[in-house]
């Protein structure tokens, strides 16, 4: 992935008031599969801070993670701040845009400054407080019966939507085969009548009703659409089996 | 969240050979959030499958998911099978994927029948016999350095994104059902066999390396993305001429 054009190191993932070390270590991780740097925690549970090491592949980001007594502190060199938020209940006084747009918004800032995204406890998400610290709110479109996200969840799926569009014009070629170049018409049809002679051999094909057969399974070998290797594979497969087949006649 | 128009009870998210009880309620959280319901599960841990229960919200979800022994049967209704992978080191052997793109296409696949969306275990991901039973794959794009995703994220992104055009703003974006119905799995898997006990009673495969030739054959059919009534008649066509072969024996 390559995603020089945007400054990710320039994002702040704050976690606010964190209970559990999992989900630290789970938006550790997150951070790093993704390509961000830089973790601030709030006021965490000591206990979880110090057992998120756990961490795979994230051990030195959490050890560079930065400990704030408030959202005030954590954000104070933050250009634009952002919360997360399920809404639910409580009316935001705050403008509320969707995950996708809002990414748009991060992604165009990163570049002039630090930008920090904020996400609340596992129990009770951001405070009013924490909220007010806001520019504006960031909301994840989940269902409305079951709208609280996982916060290592929820962190994952924000950061995926702020490097999404910086795959390098997918060229994430590495690995992904070649557009296969398909058959050419004559290994096709040797394909096709090799299958008919097969299928004349074992007695599938009513000899009253050949021409018609043969028709159907031309249309049908070429709804297969075969790529160049496939075709030879399966003239090699086909070859074998009618040659075992007349073998048994004699 | 309107997504009344993509029918998200046809997506099974099949997690094969879980280890961790966290990460099967992680993957069921994410799906109660974003409105999926059908999970199956491949030959977890049992403990780590009644261990699961935890998932905040979604306990309904997870005494109504599915257990199987192995992939095939878990897909057996499936009409298109995705596996995820982080590529890493193995060069795949199918097409690929970015998740966007992966999406969109599931969203058209969803209104014709079942689709499975596999993932595999913490510590080695899906195998090539797990890759083998599907039609493509899909990739979240991770940094090169730390690809590998922890599985409660990967199905939190992939469940975030194959929902996300549906937000309301948005709602035109559903994709139109193609126009054939493909073959469920199961039938595909059936002809997959049959065709492997031709190839054996002809004498193609040589003994010694026939899971090998086995893998690169299920591929090789799940390439040619067979639609429903195709695979019937490919399903005869295999009967007769198997038939034939072991007449010929006696």
């Amino acid at each position: 992935m390559s995603v020089k054009s945007i400054p990710l190191g320039n994002l702040r993932v704050v976690l606010v008031a964190a209970r559990n070390p999992l989900n630290i270590g789970a938006a550790a991780r997150a951070m790093s599969n993704f390509g961000f740097s830089w973790l601030r925690v709030v006021n965490p549970y000591k206990v979880a801070f110090r057992e998120a090491q756990s961490a795979v592949g994230a051990e030195k980001l959490l050890k560079q993670a930065e400990e704030y007594a408030s959202v005030g502190d954590a954000v104070a060199d933050c250009l634009l701040v952002v919360g997360t938020t399920a809404i639910g209940n409580r009316s935001p006084r705050q403008p509320v845009h969707l995950l996708d747009a809002a990414a748009g918004k991060i992604r165009r800032r990163l570049p002039t400054g630090p930008v920090a995204l904020l996400f609340g406890s596992e129990k009770w998400g951001l405070s009013n407080e924490d909220l007010s610290h806001c520019h504006w709110l960031l909301h994840i479109p989940a269902r409305k019966e079951h709208r609280s996200m996982n916060v290592g969840q929820a962190v994952a799926v924000c950061l995926y939507e702020i490097v999404r569009p910086c795959t390098p014009a997918r060229a994430m070629a590495q690995g992904r085969p070649e557009a296969t170049p398909k058959a050419p018409g004559d290994r096709v049809e040797r394909l096709t009548l090799l299958l008919l002679d097969a299928l004349q051999e074992s007695g599938y094909i009513n000899p009253r009703s050949e021409a018609l057969a043969e028709e159907k399974l031309r249309r049908l070998v070429r709804r297969l659409n075969l790529d160049a290797t496939d075709v030879e594979v399966l003239l090699g497969m086909a070859h074998k089996i009618l040659w075992k087949l007349r073998q048994g006649k004699t």
